[in-house]
């Protein structure tokens, strides 16, 4: 194999948008991507959609045809190629082709090869009937099994992912039951919104089991048991999502500085420790804007903002850049939707700021407007100064996307009392009057009268 | 009549809520609020609902029971009662209840008057089939011509009332022809969201006529026919809504500051020029966060967040303040959501800001995901700098609400860098990964490299 400028490691979102994006601005330069598996590039966010039947066909969650866009971008693409070692002395890449190893050099490295699952210690997790769910070819994996005609599945792990299998599951008419070992699923978000979350859980069906530990799977062929502190559980497959760390093993012995967990330390310009190498996405930390500390976010969004920027800084262009993140994640479970931006009051404690938190129930829209719905907005703010830090929403009718206020006012520094009297726009069909994010920031502000004064 | 500690003038959504405020911190005050018409805190931007029949019921539209509520805050209600004159030196307001003109002192006076609408200069107004929209009265007044068999309506005015009323009438399967006498409707919206406005309004059946002037309506008793320079058009009623002025007149020779159009100056606190005088809402200024400089912009959420803060500064609150404006504001017509904050580029110029606007058409979901709508997103931001001071939003599937992520970065003075790296939260439903308003502002990144450098 022939030597290129840019090797990209990873072909998911932030590695082929880092390829593209050093394409776009340099058109004479060298680049290849190495992938270790069969797909690039595609939307592993909409893997539950697809499971669900929402997303008819695979192929749609491939953003990419990968012969065009090689073609089209002179890129080159190697799957099922493992880059197994990298001498960032010397640049050079040492990869496993399809059984074949060999090495190839560098002038600048990208490495995007995202997050692996973590494998929790239940025995028996090598059992056919247990599937984990991370990339494209598990979703498929998961899809045969439901094609082959399964009728219940047990989920163990009760993070967005699996939450949003749980609906997908239930909507293809499965038994559905799901094992979370804390006392709560959706471990991030507050106990008010917890408590939310559990109650649309088993008012879809959902047998739900929390603070509850599985020893082990046991099972041959048709069905699978998991075996727990409450009891033995069974159905057709099982799906493991306990959380995911950074797919760097390969780099352990590098050199290459990392986290305690094993992602890749790099800057707002998607630099790591050496020269000419860049990282980008779930095997790379994150700026926290709040501590300002390196963090581990893995997150969809923040993997293409740092493929971007690693692919333009690659390119030269030295402008670009990522100034880091605050946590905001949304998802949807059955009609609940669930968002949350920055620090809520377990975070606050967790990092050693002194932080007050208020929650309130407002509506959707005008009152009197039909379809208004509930929305539960918490908010976070420093008590020393009454800086916005975090808040959470939950809720139907579009709720989450009320977020976006609450990310930018925490990105912004923004004082609850300017949120509390912010200019929104408002519409009858969309908000009321008082919009839920300002009502919330509202309930912050302290009204003593100093008299009356006649 | 006593006298009252706290007078306020005005009894809809800024006077009322003045009065609530200056009660849920004093107990002890005289509170009466004189209200010249038959309601009192209807919800005006809800009538266009009630005569589209989505709201069932007019009494849904007021928000307060009145007797109830002067029971229960102990607030005296007179209504059919019109201020005619204030004497700030003596304080004391001379009023006419019903014919009968009388007087009484206040300690501190709150000015709610809202506004009126503008009588354009054609003729044949005062027909009995040409209808005003402004307050609840004239809502009955139309919904009662409704009911009685009408099956067509002229709109005079293209903003966004008669925008909202075009969609109610043609719900009611009326024949709808809109006349604006400029080139759009919309006026306040760029162009090309104005072609879609004017692409919704023609699918959807109705007549539109712009650059079209009005001389005269005649007509007698059965129908009504606009003369125009386009030629004549005849139909049972029209409603004409060309915009609103403060409703101040009776302040003219009073002394008390006010803009050329009859706007009382206030400031932050909501505080006129006369000592123990607050005024607040439509019939009052707002200062406007881009300029620096008092602005008129009536619109509901302003006109209720001034009167909160006037309430509670009349009761001695002295904390509690509204720092400005920035134009938010959003409509829906027919299936079309259309929001705008802070500057457009037209505003930009008239303005003296040297700003360039871009703008791209996105989608609202993750591609693969059903019923993904088109979003078009224009931003402004100031060329010396990159300070965002605008944007604009029109598309379907809760585009408006996206709105709220420009408002916040205007009201913070974001650059358009870092709105382009904002953290937002994303989950398919609801985003796709590079959410509308980020994709508009990576736009403006200058991306040129300074060499690949190896």
């Amino acid at each position: 194999m022939k030597d290129y400028n840019l090797i990209v490691i990873g072909g998911d979102g932030a590695g082929m948008g880092a390829a593209s994006q050093a394409r776009r601005v340099l058109s004479d330069i060298s680049i290849a991507v190495f992938e270790r598996g069969n797909h690039i590039s595609y939307a592993g966010c909409g893997i539950p959609y697809f499971l669900g039947g929402m997303v008819e066909n695979s192929s749609s969650l491939q953003a990419i045809d990968r012969e065009k866009f090689s073609e089209k971008k002179n890129i080159q693409i190697h799957i099922k190629t493992e880059v197994t070692e990298v001498d960032f002395k010397e640049k050079v890449v040492t990869f496993n082709s399809r059984g074949n190893i060999d090495t190839v050099k560098y002038d600048k490295l990208i490495i995007a090869t995202g997050a692996s699952p973590i494998i929790p210690p239940i025995g028996g997790m090598d059992n056919e009937n247990v599937f984990l769910l991370r990339n494209l070819q598990h979703g498929l994996d998961i899809h045969g099994k439901l094609k082959s005609g399964a009728k219940s599945v047990i989920l163990v792990g009760g993070g967005f992912i699996n939450l949003e299998l749980a609906e997908a599951f239930r909507a293809q008419g499965l038994e559905v039951t799901l094992i979370e070992r804390l006392d709560s699923v959706a471990p991030q978000s507050s106990p008010e919104i917890q408590e939310k979350i559990q109650e649309v859980l088993r008012s879809n069906g959902v047998n739900l089991l929390q603070g509850t530990t599985i020893s082990n799977f046991t099972g041959s062929g048709k069905s699978i048991t998991a075996h727990t502190d409450n009891g033995d559980f069974t159905a057709d497959f099982a799906v493991v999502s306990t959380g995911v760390s950074p797919a760097t093993d390969f780099l352990k012995d590098s050199g290459l500085p990392m986290m305690p967990n094993g992602a890749i330390i790099i800057d707002e310009k998607s630099q790591t420790a050496m020269k000419d190498v860049f990282a980008a996405g779930d095997c790379a930390t994150v700026k926290n804007l709040l501590t300002g500390k390196d963090d581990y976010m893995p997150i969809a969004t923040t993997a293409n903002k740092q493929g971007r920027v690693a692919g333009l800084q690659a390119a030269g262009v030295t402008t670009e850049y990522f100034p880091g993140a605050i946590g905001s994640q949304m998802f949807k479970v059955f009609n609940l939707e669930v968002a949350k931006t920055g620090f809520n009051l377990r975070d606050s404690e967790k990092h050693g700021f002194d932080a007050e938190e208020k929650s309130i129930v407002w509506h959707s829209r005008a009152g009197y407007y039909e379809k208004s719905a509930k929305v539960v907005v918490n908010l976070t703010v420093l008590k020393k100064d009454g800086t916005v830090i975090g808040g959470e929403i939950c809720g139907e009718d579009y709720a989450g996307l009320r977020i976006h206020t609450i990310a930018a006012a925490v990105s912004s520094g923004m004082k609850v009392e300017d949120l509390a009297y912010l200019d929104l726009a408002y519409a009858p069909p969309f908000s009321p009057v008082w919009d839920p994010v300002i009502a919330a920031a509202q309930t912050f502000l302290v009204r003593e009268s100093s008299g009356f004064g006649y």
